[in-house]
């Protein structure tokens, strides 16, 4: 029976290495990447990982940490399929950081090698921390000359096939580690393993209905979670990815009609610059039959319009690195009379609640931490046990966001738990007050935080971008809009208009930066 | 790490015992399943289950084996989850059996309890069976008064709540042990983990494109795998079965447009019925999105009937008990060009090939067995190693099937391994012939099988079933029809006209019954 039960485990394995060419096998000669004018097959990037993989594995690169440092682009989802297939651990790294920030990334998780766009690689810093830490260097993009002591992608992916590479690591192994965006400005290791991974492809698939007829607009970064779950589900089951390296309204306008594209995911903001774009009213929508959003509320007007002239379908995904994406979805065309802060329910295969500090499990009304459990959940913080322990306590995991389920069982995220505001003894989510905002009709964008009061604690302050500034809309007006739409303990002392909010690289507002950068506002105690 | 590695593993535990239960906290109302008049909400189902597992845990039952001898019911489906929530394992059993295969499954597998259907139990020798055995029996039906010994259904699930069940098992724990249901005429136990049936759930809902939006038919046994696989995956993503016992064109005509079925599952003889049926042109089938059958092949008339007539989305679900349902899938109406043989491609997460006897993989346009990976794979036949490392060789599992890949990927089901014959040193596919034969207007049904020859080794031999007995048609009309289509050495050597075929309760044609009955055939040598 040993023997035989060896022999399951390697029927029954799941590897992340196998997605791209699972799929190839299926249907070879399908469309797996359209990235401007180029098109390549399954079979294709099947060959191009494979043979881009032997050359790690020629390199002695196993068991090792790679990094990508890469925009989007099908040489970057090549490089993650080769990794995986030559038994590595994927470590994407988030190119929009600093320096400092990405050497800390790159040390932390101990890389051995990395795949960088050549653009990249003409930064002085960036190179130079590249030689420093003396990683083996895959240089991405045909501009580059090869340069001693770095190898060129588009060598490794067209060198003839050398002998098959060994099987893969999967199951429970180590696949990869991802470096949380940082809304507290602290970056850490999130290790997944395959199987953690795979699923969560799998139910992304399930949850959004992805067939091998879909047609997927990934424009966010690969580098984030929700962009990778969403690309690499579509391509594990066969639909062909429309793939751009950023947010270009007037391209994403053009390919909806020419390349008919079913899934249109991006960012509220997003769909605000697609809807308001002279391109629109010419476009052909009539392919699309799913508009998902992510990361932010989606303000309900901006919903109204995108259902009423590119889909009816509407829906937010949300997830988190530790818990890979989806891991709840709300249906907002089901449920148009929601709030824009309402996540909806969570997907098929996961289980979510609301929790007190205690541990105990709260109902419907009562406001606490949103916990999960589900097959998605991450293996740890790499180096961190305390970390890791916290998120786990009492046999769920610990999103750090405070919720509350309404009383049709749909989840209403209130806030991050920092994020909450403690003034005078009672709690204010700065979600809240941030949608109250949102729905005045000067405001563009909108912030809450809490900041030191000798008399309250903390005082809630808002900033405010306004969508003109003109002067039509003051301190005053916004302040009556709050004061008849909120309690009184919830409206802020004081709102600042500012040009714009810091941003983290997918599109979160910073807090902790503003928190910083107004920690005196109330020191006097005037207000 | 050692306390947090323990937390993960209960976070990230998968296990049967959670599928009604989680669908119940995201949307407790929820109609879960019709039956006739009855409609029980997710809430409802859960809460029976929860207090009936909590039954068998009083009665000391757990880490045992509990068989359900039931027919289709909503306690047949509150059973399935008791068992599991009181961490037991689950044992289906055919109710179309004799009592001597019943007694070989329930001894075979070591139940320690069943539930039982109160109409199965007033049956003479089952009752003296299960009395035998010394089963804690569970009587299901409101016709049945309490007796000595017996517990009744109703009594438990109506319970007041007791000590909360402690944690059900997950993972690669032993979930269910189904035995198959033997066309070869043994019946051998199948045993799968919670891991592997629960992935084959949601690999269900995502290739069949499940969502709580649908109301899924259920008229095969649930006691069967693929019924299993699509009724319970249909609940763990939320939607709504119409349970039936058994097939009743009428009722799920009635069904179809009262209840806004939107996916009708079926055997080809069950779509053929619906067509001919008096209801059907005034049957309102704007709800279906989704004909799906499995079993069998569908005649290509058939096919084009059910795409012009109820739903043009008609697909083809193969699996096996071994290897959990889906496997592959053929959307028919992708390609109405292939035959009625071809099972299309892999589902995502399962990779299919053709193998030679020697472990090679064989290109498209060779004939060889069909094998497969994935995660849905058993664990292997109960007190069987030998059958278990058979169905293992090479690291794939070994369906016993045999296949050929066409130029487009696509699979073609030639045969049975055991049912291709040998004749004169050529091989041939019964169903190649069974598809000539089924092609001629007379025909209803026909089984081709390969019976002793002193001569041939083994002469082609097929039994019909004439659509009408009226004399038109005869065995020279049918051999004159054959040899235009089939190569010289594939023309039965006889056909033989029967008024019914040997069938197993699942509705396949039992060819060891026929090649038993007909074994002197050519004893002669004379054809």
């Amino acid at each position: 029976m040993q023997a035989a039960d060896a022999e399951r485990a390697s029927i029954a394995r799941i590897s992340l290495a196998d997605v791209v060419r699972r799929s190839a096998r299926r249907d070879p000669e399908k469309i797996a990447v359209i990235q401007g004018d180029r098109r390549v097959t399954f079979a294709a990037l099947d060959a191009a990982s494979e043979r881009v993989g032997e050359a790690l594995r020629d390199h002695e690169l196993a068991d090792r940490r790679i990094a990508t440092m890469c925009v989007n682009s099908i040489e970057h989802l090549a490089a993650i399929q080769a990794i995986h297939k030559s038994g590595n651990v994927w470590v994407p790294v988030n190119v929009q950081l600093d320096a400092a920030s990405i050497e800390h990334v790159l040390s932390h998780a101990e890389a051995s090698a990395v795949f960088i766009d050549a653009a990249l690689f003409e930064v002085p810093p960036l190179r130079t921390l590249v030689e420093r830490l003396g990683l083996l260097t895959v240089v991405i993009g045909a501009q580059h000359h090869a340069t001693a002591g770095t190898l060129h992608f588009d060598a490794l992916a067209s060198r003839p096939p050398a002998q098959p590479l060994a099987t893969a690591r999967g199951d429970d192994d180590l696949a990869l580690i991802m470096y949380t965006s940082g809304t507290t400005g602290k970056q850490k290791g999130v290790m997944h393993s395959h199987r953690s991974v795979h699923g969560a492809l799998l139910s992304c698939a399930q949850s959004f209905e992805a067939t091998e007829r879909d047609v997927v607009v990934s424009v966010l970064p690969l580098f984030h979670c929700a962009q990778h779950a969403i690309s690499t589900g579509a391509l594990m089951v066969g639909a062909t990815l429309w793939l751009a390296n950023g947010f270009d309204p007037a391209a994403i306008l053009t390919a909806i009609g020419r390349e008919r594209i079913t899934w249109l995911s991006c960012l509220p903001m997003m769909f605000d610059a697609l809807m308001k774009h002279p391109q629109r009213p010419q476009t052909d929508f009539s392919s699309l039959r799913l508009c998902m959003y992510g990361l932010a509320p989606m303000p309900k007007n901006l919903l109204a319009d995108i259902r009423r002239d590119m889909c009816p379908d509407v829906r937010l995904g949300t997830g988190q690195t530790e818990m890979y994406p989806p891991t709840m979805v709300y249906r907002a065309s089901d449920h148009p009379d929601k709030d824009g802060n309402c996540w909806g329910v969570s997907v098929a295969g996961v289980e979510t609640a609301v929790m007190d500090d205690d541990g105990r499990l709260l109902g419907p009304g009562q406001v606490g931490e949103i916990v999960h459990r589900g097959p998605n959940v991450f293996l740890g913080y790499l180096k961190d046990p305390e970390a890791t322990a916290a998120a786990r306590r009492f046999g769920w995991h610990h999103t750090g966001d405070i919720g509350m389920l309404d009383a049709d069982g749909h989840m209403l995220f209130l806030d991050r738990k920092k994020d909450m505001i403690k003034t005078g003894g009672e709690n204010v989510s700065s979600v809240k007050l941030e949608a109250v905002l949102l729905a005045h009709p000067a405001v563009g964008a909108a912030a809450v935080v809490g900041l030191p009061h000798p008399h309250w604690g903390e005082a809630v302050a808002a900033f405010v971008v306004l969508r003109r500034n003109d002067g039509s809309c003051g301190e005053d007006e916004l302040l009556a809009f709050c004061k008849e739409r909120l309690g009184r303990f919830e409206v802020p002392k004081s709102i600042r208009f500012v040009d714009g909010m810091p941003m983290t690289p997918t599109g979160k507002i910073q807090k902790f930066q503003l928190r910083t950068a107004h920690l005196a506002l109330f020191e006097s105690g005037e207000r």
